[in-house]
């Protein structure tokens, strides 16, 4: 069994790792860590849980917080995993983080992130940068398993990387064409309160925000440059909408020569033919969010707009699973020798 | 392992049963049957089940659609599988029959039931009736366990029934004062579609309806009756509200002596002390759908209006899952002489 | 031209009051005071006010916050206005509260209220208790077009009060059987951010609340004492669902005679055939919230559970119109010698 | 008073008519005409025009159906107004067609869109093509007030050629690089009944749709090319999601050199300085649909994407106002020599 300890345990991204791991025939919760709430049972907070996982919350000095693990997963935000990894890699342990802490592999590429967000661009840990590895399995399986540091892809990096990166090895684009146009559900915020996220300030209401930089924009063009050979540079935009999960990318990219919607959907097949999780469909397929919902998987429907030569993929996920603890557990697996989808191969209860 | 069989394979009871059955470690689904969308595979018409389950729809006259069973479901409207019970029990299979066809165990309740709701009150294997049992596992285990036919029981009256066979047990209550308010949301109209239940017709918007009498109150009266000891009137209201899945049922009754809620938490939890999947709590609990979405529980926070004497539970169950295909699955495994619990076990994934 | 200033522009009620006023004929705004944002215009907080009202927003004490006006608005908690209400009467004006401070005409009845909702049971102005109304129109028409302070209804009451008053004052129903299960929209909460209101708890989710007690019963049980001429006590249960605006009341009543739905509605339209905002149906209408949505129209739909003689009333309003700041627009209409109607009589916009 | 006739007046573009007239201080309704519900009162229909309007719905034959009006509004499919705008004008009227019918002034042109989209690409009066002007006001102002017949625009159609008209005339972008990706709520799909429709299957679901091309592409390149004075060539793509009313419309566009974001503003907001319904900001504001919700408003958020010299701008409408009803009534209007903004000046509500 898999020993897995959660350090910020109670915001979306903890609760969804504790769901997934109670029904993971190889891994147990050792620690539940929050600053918040200590002293609760998980289940009190999330009454969902009664029954299937009643741990208590401990603060991160808590004697019990202590307990060994074999791997811990900090579902916190920026800044935080960076300044306990090296002590959980002493205690023997591996580390999983889902923020952008360990996203990238180099003190330059992270001040980039840190700067064009308003953060300290100095690293905390910068002898684990270049050790660590991209949490996205897909692009970076063998890594993933080595490595005793992984930081988890943000939510729509992940849906724009999974979407492009085909395409993205094969240099069908112009480097600079690229438009990712993301829809996200409202948990993609997490469950910090806010004026927007108001219920009756949401319902039936939709908006494009942060139009000048989101923080995911860097690891997309970081991965898919990666796969291109040389910088890619694009236009992110997110916009937020009533609805709970999914995400939809919208991607574009302007091709240089003419491919047909049949030649990208055999090359996307081909791409990912060892990876479960991503499936792959035409223009003609009827698909949206609930084929994903509460699931792994990366949905992706390749079309082309012949009149004007332009690639356009759609992704679909389901921001909390794939875009985020489902991804972990694919990363736990891997991190732990066990097969990929362990725990994961489920489909969505419809609708 | 269990051979299960679907008819009516395509509906929301269907879905939900298949969806249940591939997660389930002890059965097997070994044919699919509908009227409409004969050829296809059932993952076209519903894409999340690609990879889980990819069975051809056959026509019921297929001879594929002969396949062994031991069990045949009917997710069937009315008077569909009363026609065809007799020759699956002569095939050596047993029936569970998601209509009203077979939660009557005399031609007498079930004529009063077809009359009240305008449909034929002469049943076509009256035969069958006595031998059959109501599929409420809570109130009728062994006899479920025993029946060849098993009649599950409407989405409503789960709740309903649930949330009074306690007190009605007890006699706590005048047995003409209950009132039923039930509030539903839209999936459980099933797949149908109607003029209501287009989006921007639903969007935002609640009603009551079928104040005439709801095809669910007949089962409700008869079960707390059976509790009860002498006969129950009561008084039903549906009420259809904008959201996907869950019931909200609140439950009055007028009692005949004072009773606190901490008598009725603790009278509640022994009467359920042998049912894991209902959960009492008392008025304080902040309970609400979202706590048994996607799962087979069934919550119920039990409390008292003290000023008037009068009994209050609200009774919270999703109803796909308790109110359908969640109930279906934990009949079946009584019926196969497996825990009750058997792949029914996991929480639901918040939020 | 009515001359009205609104304490507390900035919450739901405030805003609600401006987007009315600023369509009424014969009135107009002449200041705008909240304690948060001020210095902002109003439009700088809700675009869509932009060009409609652009007013800023003043502190109490800012001399432009004391332009005359002929009724001040009193948009705030409980026990705010009752402090401010003699300086403003002293002033000319008159006052029209929206909390409990003036929906009790005695400080028995005040202290009563305050009491059972852990609040401080002396009245800060009790000399005017007695001069003031209950902004119910429909009720005391007259004596709200007299009195020097008007209490604006709660929500909830307004939608139990308008759906039992005619069947209360004939004395047709048991005065201890009443039950009103009541079910709102999340805008009635307020714009304060709760964890219970963020969008993601609350998508797909409802639940009962405040089961120990609603501060609305008070109010509900009064009126309908005063109609029926004796002490009514009920049970009052309050759900709150995934919508944002609406209520929903379902009322039972056991009745002590047999009264056929028919005339039930007879004695329905009899009791409302003066009071335009009221409108009423028997149970076969196709009757739902978006009826009267962001409209100032209360629609009843009666109806009798015959075979116990219940009563069944279902009462739908917008709690942010007929429910808030509509019927503020009728009591200012009333209050100053203008057409009940006037600036309401417009149909929602479908769908 | 302008005489309206309404063709088609149940559905959706119909009753939003109706709604916005009977609020018009200078037009009556007098005829509703329709193919279903023939004899009914519209507000059978739709309860919540109950005293408002309750016209019979008539058959075209009846002769009630032929009395005298100043515009026939044709709020119905393609290839029906086509038939009978020439009588309409022989009669003296003028028509108003919400369909595709007459947004094109050449037949060539209409030809290209039927053909696209499947139609008989032979128009049924020629003889009116370059006599018809294309009903959005803000562009065609003039042409409006004198054409016999106009087109009223598509509703994502409205939203995009706004929100790239002022950019477009000044040529500041690469006339192949446009790429509108487009949000629509349910509504904008009408009230015909459909599976990806149905409650439970939209509820919580986007996605993409008619990715092979949809209707409205033509009108959007064509009204682009003529601000742009050569053709221009663009990818649209068409989403829909889980809300009622609401279209976000995120245009991209490469320009050829670098312009500011407050230099755009500054264009856009100089090109719509006499539209009273077009709003200009920048990337800082808090725009989403619900600031134009059930408005004739549409609100620009214009933006520069810097690093790769890219236009963006996010569009907001109200499919049913802007898109369809609210431009509808700016066109009568206009066609009737009133104030471009009569009848139309109104917040929303909010929330």
């Amino acid at each position: 069994m898999v020993k897995v300890k959660i350090i910020g345990a109670t915001g979306y991204g903890g609760i969804g790792l504790i769901e997934l791991l109670k029904q993971h025939p190889e891994a147990e919760i050792t620690a539940l860590v929050a600053r918040e709430d200590v002293g609760k049972r998980i289940s009190d907070i999330y009454p969902h849980l009664e029954g299937f996982c009643d741990l208590p919350i401990l603060d991160a000095a808590d004697p019990q917080a202590q307990a060994p693990a074999d791997i811990v997963v900090f579902s916190t935000p920026d800044r935080v995993g960076m300044y306990s990894a090296p002590d959980v890699l002493a205690g023997g342990a591996k580390v999983l983080d889902f923020s952008g802490d360990f996203r990238f592999t180099t003190q330059e590429a992270y001040a980039d992130y840190a700067t064009r967000h308003g953060k300290d661009p100095i690293h905390a840990s910068p002898e684990l940068l270049g050790q660590n590895a991209y949490g996205l399995a897909e692009l970076h399986r063998a890594a993933i398993g080595a490595a005793p540091v992984v930081g988890n892809p943000g939510c729509f990096a992940c849906s724009c990387i999974l979407g492009l990166a085909p395409a993205a090895k094969e240099r069908l684009f112009n480097p600079y064409s690229v438009i990712c146009d993301c829809k996200t559900g409202v948990s993609g915020a997490g469950k910090k309160l806010a004026a927007t996220f108001h219920y009756p300030a949401r319902y039936e209401n939709m908006n494009a925000y942060k139009l000048a930089g989101h923080q995911h924009v860097c690891e997309v063009e970081r991965e898919l440059s990666l796969q291109y050979g040389s910088e890619i540079k694009l236009t992110f935009t997110a916009h937020v909408l009533p609805l709970c999960r999914g995400i939809m990318s919208t991607l574009y990219a302007q091709m240089d020569a003419a491919h047909t919607e049949a030649e990208l959907v055999e090359l996307y097949k081909e791409f990912y033919k060892d990876s479960p999780f991503v499936r792959v469909y035409g223009s003609k397929a009827a698909i949206g969010t609930n084929c994903v919902q509460r699931t792994n998987f990366c949905n992706l429907v390749v079309s082309v707009d012949e009149r004007v030569n332009r690639l356009r993929v759609v992704s679909y996920i389901d921001n909390l699973m794939k875009g985020q603890a489902g991804s972990a557990v694919q990363n736990i697996n891997l991190m732990s020798g066990l097969p990929e989808t362990m725990g994961l191969l489920r489909s969505g209860l419809y609708p």
